[in-house]
């Protein structure tokens, strides 16, 4: 029986647009049917090949594989989880390669970040090892925008233009109120370390004066004096001030300010959230009032201001990936490249594994401005493009109508086991 | 000469459709050039009459105009602006007056929530004390939901609708995650007193069991062992839990949960949050990963995601506004009735402002559920229609284009100075 099953999975913090990679992936399968039979996906990511958990793709409608690409979340579950020890790294390979093989799996596509791009490099070198044939193909996806090769990230043009959004609403709203209250907002925005989504922030400005005024990029350590002047600087030019931070800002000796130890109403530690440690700041030592925001989940799930250029590169992987594998290439990924910047085109390249995985791309020196608290015009060069288009959900009752598929798990064969 | 004038003023904090009143108001105006001459606007609210800072909105293009129905913000300036003592505020209806008059201003708008209101109905009733005859109409606005004899109040569709579909976006993505990460979200919400928008959260869930799983409405006193077993409960049916918390939860005794004393990094008393104490008070007690979201002013001004029902609610009311003052009407406002639930219909009718006035109308007893964590069927059909439709912006460059207008002041007439 030919190995041609195919298995994919969804891992790590999810975005506006996964689902639309899956329905790349899913949609181009269907239309490769000689070559690829179905396709199991891992219930809560690599879990569910693990504890061979599988979602038979093939009992869902293609209305609601369609449905997919306007469906924010991760459609099959994802998962955070990471290995802990080469020993068990070993066992949980050949693990993987047992389900596999029970189900006639010959196809891995891998829907993450950088330690996912990892994990598909090592399926698809296990073959020789393990005697047992196997393609192994990453799929790109992260807010965070930080994989290397790739122009950009499916996930992060989304992520981007909510923020951008946002914070151009949230600053109308500042404007109108800063005569007699509120003369500062911070919002609080995720990336813990690489600044990509802080800088998106920016577009949110038209012209000289808007905000947001100040960025605090994770790239630059936090210097407190320095900050504050700026501040001050803006609150007296233009009477308010918008901050975007990212929560992965740090001071000067390397820890986090959002790590700082507090205690709540019931004396425990409180979590996170750098925003507030900000405002208060600010209305400590310049005395006047101050809102924050952190939309934490809000941000990374938002499909229904997502890019339509975010979706169609989402969609685009996920179609490429699958047509990679069935043209017999294996340890790749299908990355973006940048044609132009205006009129903004892109295509689809291949990005070798082996140079994706585990590399982490910052903001580069150049996209950040001079004092540390912007970001150049090449920044917004890059970034512009990428939140360009509209591409609205369907709605129901006066709300994004999402899909939630049946997920039937597909018989199991083996009699084992396996913990995770 | 008569005084034909108009003056228009936005008062309190914003919404995403308070401009929409504004167009309501301006265009309907420039239809009754015969009965109303220039439409002066406050600039920063009513102290823009106070120290007559009145922008002539003559000089703005019927474009710019029209363009405030897709605008959030308060495109003049609004204020949170309160008089300190009876003399003062003596003192201040003289200076009103006295600016009126000086402008030929017969016509006072003003848009708002109960304080507004309250202010309005004094202007109204003043002319025979100050002799100066001028008619006063108030224009209800505010996302809280709390002003009397309206069924709505402007501004509530909208944050309903952003509340409702981020909840249902941010749920997608905890509900994918849930297996191995974070099982508990919690969203906070505007509202001090009254529990609306956190009812409207309610709207998120299709069927049982969907998120929202818990709300705490600042009209039911928080009992903490009751809540954590309630979490528990939910987190032990569907792996994962949802709270949508008011600012305005308060503690048996009547404290703010949100006021609770607590330091930040620099030793400063750190500003509301409920919903980090909400997630720690979770983490520390039931042991699970929690995130939470403030959206703070984003819920407020998120124009992108508007409802329609809601932008044409505040437009109406703005248009009836002048329509009542030419018909010869004097201390009404314009309120919303609703004449069936399904399908949804309403028309306006006139309000006494006298009954409107300092009113705060608190979710009632017959929309909370029993258990007090949720809400009724009675509250789903009341709040159901006033998010349907949307009424998308106009993109430009992928960011909504929303305009900014020129606010060129009017020549003033006056020698005297009003210190606010």
């Amino acid at each position: 029986m030919a190995r041609n099953n195919a298995f994919y999975a969804q891992s790590g913090g999810v975005s506006a647009v996964i689902n639309a990679s899956a329905c790349g992936v899913l949609e181009t399968a269907r239309q490769h049917s000689g070559e690829i039979g179905k396709v199991y996906a891992g219930r809560n990511g690599i879990i569910g090949a693990l504890t061979e958990d599988l979602i038979d793709t093939s009992l869902e409608s293609e209305a609601s594989i369609a449905a997919l690409k306007h469906t924010p979340g991760a459609a099959f579950g994802s998962c955070r989880y990471k290995l802990k020890s080469a020993h068990e790294q070993g066992a949980q390979y050949q693990r993987l390669i047992e389900v596999f093989r029970a189900h006639d799996i010959g196809f891995f596509f891998y829907n993450g970040g950088g330690d996912s791009q990892d994990t598909a490099y090592k399926v698809s070198q296990i073959g020789p090892e393990l005697d047992y044939p196997i393609v192994g193909i990453g799929i790109p996806k992260t807010v965070d925008n930080d994989l290397p090769i790739t122009d950009c990230s499916p996930g992060f043009g989304s992520i981007a233009k909510y923020l951008a959004t946002s914070l151009r609403e949230a600053a109308f709203d500042l404007t109108a109120m800063s005569r007699t209250s509120t003369k500062v907002f911070v919002m609080e925005v995720m990336g813990r370390h690489a600044g990509w989504t802080t800088a998106a922030c920016a577009l949110a400005a038209e012209q000289q004066g808007d905000a947001p005024h100040v960025l605090l990029l994770p790239e630059v350590a936090f210097n407190e004096e320095r900050f504050l002047a700026k501040v001050e600087g803006v609150l007296g030019r233009y009477g308010h001030c918008v901050v975007a931070v990212s929560e992965g800002v740090k001071r000067p000796d390397g820890e986090f300010l959002s790590a700082s130890s507090r205690e709540d109403a019931f004396g425990h530690a409180q979590l996170g959230g750098v925003a507030p440690v900000i405002t208060n700041l600010i209305t400590a030592r310049l005395g006047c009032k101050g809102h924050w925001a952190v939309p934490d989940y809000l941000q990374r799930s938002a499909r229904h201001i997502a890019s339509k250029t975010d979706v169609e590169q989402a969609y685009a992987v996920g179609r490429a990936a699958v047509e990679f594998a069935v043209a017999g290439r294996n340890a790749v990924m299908p990355a973006i490249r940048r044609l132009s910047d205006a009129p903004y085109r892109w295509d689809i390249v291949e990005a070798p594994l082996s140079e994706v995985a585990n590399q982490e791309k910052l903001l580069p020196t150049e996209f950040i401005s001079a004092d540390g608290f912007g970001v150049t015009e090449a920044a917004r060069r890059y970034l512009g493009p990428l939140i360009v288009g509209e591409a609205y959900p369907p709605y129901k009752d006066g709300l994004p109508d999402y899909v939630k598929l049946q997920n039937a798990a597909a018989p199991k064969k083996l009699t084992t086991e396996f913990a995770v």
